[in-house]
């Protein structure tokens, strides 16, 4: 069944996702917040096509590679800008992108 | 922090939308469709209203609350309406409902 | 046919996700985006709540006036704290929140 | 601003959300449902995908074009798929999905 085959990737997407949601947020408390703008814009961009790709594999739609291929690149871009920052929040947030960009890669790459 | 405080309702948010999300297109391959169109519409509109309780919550909203207690409501007609079906992933849908629907009480009622 | 019925709370919704789009990621070029950081906040939960809600309306969803109560006391909270700030993005974004809230409030209340 | 210059294609995004919302239902009422399986699949991705390329433009995001493209591609799949049917909402929907492809493809080719 599409749904328990693309299980992993959708855990990672989903667990991604809290990550993101919840590091946009704590950068908003940061000191300087400025140097937080584009971690926050990736982490919302993230966090959003996070939640759809799980769900398109969910559905098994014909569309979850599309989308898992997208959702990769967004993954990797926002981790490699939260990777950039020290605190607690973007270093899991980075770890969660990684992974999330990984399941999807694979996901995509399905035959 | 508000993202571990409730990390259980989280999960059983997406647990919930990922069965949601497939119950609704599982139905869509059953005999009898025709009888499981109130289904279908609720597992679209539960899948929508978990995902979305899920990202208030990772982002500490001071409305996680509020959407908690309207995604409860609607897990449990979802729920309902799932058990009323024999198939597995009707049954599997209702039981993911029913545990979402508590946490999701559970996490309204928070002081 | 629901969907008409609702076409211009579903519009009303639209548009306040665009303008709360739009004024989160302009808060963050703001010089002192720490005090805009209960407005981006809000944003992000109304530009949310508000997708959701429009999309319940267009599915004619049994509980789309349960949305719309929830997503009308959204962005009547958001709505206030957007006019606080005399920015032309949070003022843009005030009014769409109290038109949006106004047609949630009446669509709610629909027999 | 980003937001002003997308604005054409953020309404097509939103209204081809609101006819594949009203699509999916509308096909769960017709007498053959399962012959309209794929067109309601269609819709659900065609509905998600059609609100979040609508966001990302509201933010000005860096993905912007990234996700038009995408957002082209499964408008394109799900127009030709209504387009088969002789419904009126299946007939509205086409129309909606090519209009928002042609403006995905139009936003993901600017410069």
């Amino acid at each position: 069944m599409a749904h328990e085959k693309f299980q992993s990737c959708i855990d990672a997407c989903y667990a991604c996702a809290t990550e993101c949601d919840h590091c946009a947020v704590s950068c908003l408390q940061e000191q300087d917040v400025k140097s937080m703008a584009r971690c926050i814009k990736l982490d919302m961009d993230c966090a959003q096509i996070c939640r759809v790709a799980a769900s398109y594999m969910a559905r098994g739609s014909e569309f979850a590679q599309v989308i898992c291929r997208v959702c990769a690149e967004i993954c990797e871009a926002c981790g490699e800008e939260c990777a950039k920052h020290s605190m607690d929040h973007c270093q899991r947030c980075a770890e969660a992108c990684r992974r999330c960009a990984e399941e999807c890669r694979r996901m995509a790459q399905m035959a």
